[in-house]
Parts: structure tokens; sequence; C-alpha cells
């Protein structure tokens, strides 16, 4: 067991499977290039489907929009984790650029993706530490509201 | 010719000439770093105009805003030829992040994108795919329903 | 004083003090991996708060977008400079994504963009030029107009 699944074990969190590629589109879910590995956008799914829909905060409360965000966060360390054989071959999290469905009004994109932030935080602890763009957006794929853009650095190089 | 345009030429696509950088805005059109070459933003222009504009899909219909990302993916591929010398070079596509301008309710903007995913897919092979993340906005620069983020991949350092 | 800092102050140009986290969200103002920077979202405040807030152009006239985009572009040199030690470091701006706060019927995010660009191209010359990507979106954190997302090429590697 890694040093990093002990981490996960300790913290009660199981990971989802890695969500596979849509079958309706035609992409991977990772790429790796030297030492930095690029996700696909990844979302709040829950066996492919959405775990939720909706835009903030006229359809979905802030608390929801943060589990959201933790969510789609699982689902990035899922496929870290399968494309790199183990999490403990993270570097850091290095880059998220956060896309949050919102209404016109909706200010708080920053404090939505602090649930993927703060579950990196405790399963990486500085290494989970990362940039990030908050942007809101009127509407996303499937109608979910969080899209996470991920760029990892990992400690070899592929 | 290059391997890859005797593949363009079997699909019988000819590539459009590169767009250039709007006499309007402070940018170029592509930089290179190392193994890495970044694109502008690449949209469905023909010789510098929109090819078309709108928002999906109250607008534009599926197979419309399809053909607009493929007409970005060809000036993608026009500016990557022109950078590399070949499109031989290209290693991987790499990364896509897609903007559409959509409805606050038009969900499928992994669909749209497909029009620039085939496309590589069709002129590079295994080495056209790429991690992808959809994004739906409410509008876009000159009112175009498609812009595309590209990093790619090159096979020697710059 | 590098020669950077020189050619600001010939420009009559003061940076401000660097912008800080926010103690509202988890994440870092940059992370260097290799030869490049990676910056977090900068946009156009003062003293951690919005210079100014609204959407182009109901609340906003191009002049005044125009100026978030510079603000938020000297935010981001402080940051560099802080970063790297000197601004001399800097080897090119590389890449700008531009997110700009719209109405639904607004066109001209490239053109609010250059209130970055021109600052860039100024400070450094050749090196300010990068491949941007300009992007309308219905909010923003915060309120601002403007959120851009900059990756630097940095001469030696981190």
């Amino acid at each position: 067991m890694s040093e990093t699944d002990k981490r996960l074990a300790e913290l009660g969190i199981e990971l989802p499977q890695p969500p596979v590629s849509s079958p309706l589109a035609e992409y991977v879910t990772v790429k790796r290039k030297g030492d930095l590995l690029f996700l696909s956008g990844v979302w709040p799914s829950r066996n492919g489907s959405p775990w939720i829909k909706g835009r903030m905060v006229s359809d979905l409360k802030h608390e929801t929009g943060y589990e959201a965000a933790r969510i789609a966060g699982l689902n990035a360390l899922s496929l870290i984790r399968e494309a790199l054989g183990s999490l403990d071959e993270v570097d850091e999290m290095l880059k998220v650029v956060g896309y949050i469905a919102s209404d016109d009004d909706f200010y708080d994109q920053h404090m939505i993706l602090n649930g993927a932030a703060h579950l990196f935080r405790d399963v990486f602890g500085d290494r989970g530490s990362h940039v990030c763009t908050p942007v809101g957006v009127n509407v996303l794929p499937f109608g979910v509201p969080v899209m996470l853009d991920i760029v990892v650095a990992v400690k070899r190089k592929g």
C-alpha cells in the first residue's frame, strides 16, 4: 500500500473507479508529457452520470457546490492513481482551472473550488498546493455545476 | 511531401492559409517552448472573418457547431504546420480546452468538439488523441460559436 | 536595479504589492516547474479588493475594461518579480487565457485584453509576446470584469 493510499485510508476516503471517456466524445482521460500529467476535464460524476446538475446558487447551495467540486477532485485522484500506478508519484497538484456554472450574480467561484482544494491538501499536504483560476460560466456539459482542468507535476519523467 | 501531408491528400483535405494575428489585438499565433507548442485560441475563421456566428443551439444546430469546430481545427493544423515546418513533427495533439458559445440549457459541448477531435484522429491516428475540457460560455469574440485553446507535443525540442 | 526595473521606471510604472492568496480559498499565487512559472488567476485588484466590478459593456466601457486588464497585468508582473527575484529572469510571457465578464452580445474580448498585452510589450519588448485565448463569460469571482490565467517561460530552470 502506497503512503498516499495509507493517508486516504486514514481519512476514510475510498476513491471511485476512474471515470472513462464518454462514448459520445473523442478524447482520452489523461496524457503524460515529460514530468507533467494532463487530465481531461473532471466533473462530479458517479459511475459516469452526473452526481448533481444545476447552477450556483439558484439551483444549488454553496455546500452542494463544494461537495460537487470534492467529487470531481476524487475522480481526478482516481484517474491520476490509475495513470501513475501510485499517488506517491505525484510531485505537486500544480494547476487547476475551475469552471463553475453560475448565475449572473454569483461571485464565489473560488469558494466552491475549495471542495477540491481541501481534498488535495488533506491527501497530499504541501504537495497538494496548486495555482488556481476560478471562472464562472453560464453552463457546463451534462448540466453539471463544476468542471476542473487539472495539470499534475509528476516525480519521475514519463 | 510529408507523411501527414500525404494523409491529408488521401482524406481530400486542403488546409487553409494559417490565420494571422488580428491587427486589433497584441498577441502571436504560436509559441514554442521546449517540446511544447502553444497556440493562440483558434476559431472558425475563413480568411480572417467568422465562418459563422451564433450560439448553440438557438442560433446553430449541432451539425453546424460540429463543422465550426472542424474549421477551427483545420486552422490549428495550418498554424502548426507553419510553425513546425511539417505536421510530421507533431508527437501528440496533447491538450484541447474547447469553449462553446451556449444557451443556458445547452449541455452537449463535448459533442460539438468532436468536429475538431475527429479531424485530429483522422489526420494523425493515435497521435491525434488528446485530453479535452469542454466548457460552455455565453459569448465568444467576434460572435463565433467555438474557440479552441490547444497545446501540441512536438517530437524534437525547439 | 534590474534591467526590467529600469524599464519600468522609464515608463513611470510602479508595481503594486504582489497580491496574496485569499484567506477564503485554498491555493498559492505561483508555482514553478522546470522553466515554466504558473500563476493563479490574476484580476484587477487593489490591495486585495476589486478595483472595479461589472460586465462589458452594459456596466463598463471599453476603456475601463482595458484599464482593468492592465491592472491585472500589473499584479501579474508583481507576482512574477516576487517569485523569480527579478523580472530579468522572464524569458517570455508565453501564454495568457483571458476571461472577460461579458454581456451576451459583447464580442471584443480580445481588445480588452490588450490592456495587459500592451503592458507586457512595453515592459519586455519582444519577450512580452505571448499566445492568447480570449473568452467571454457571464460572471467572474468578486464581480470583476477580467481574470487572466498566465504561464511564463523562465530563463533558468527552477
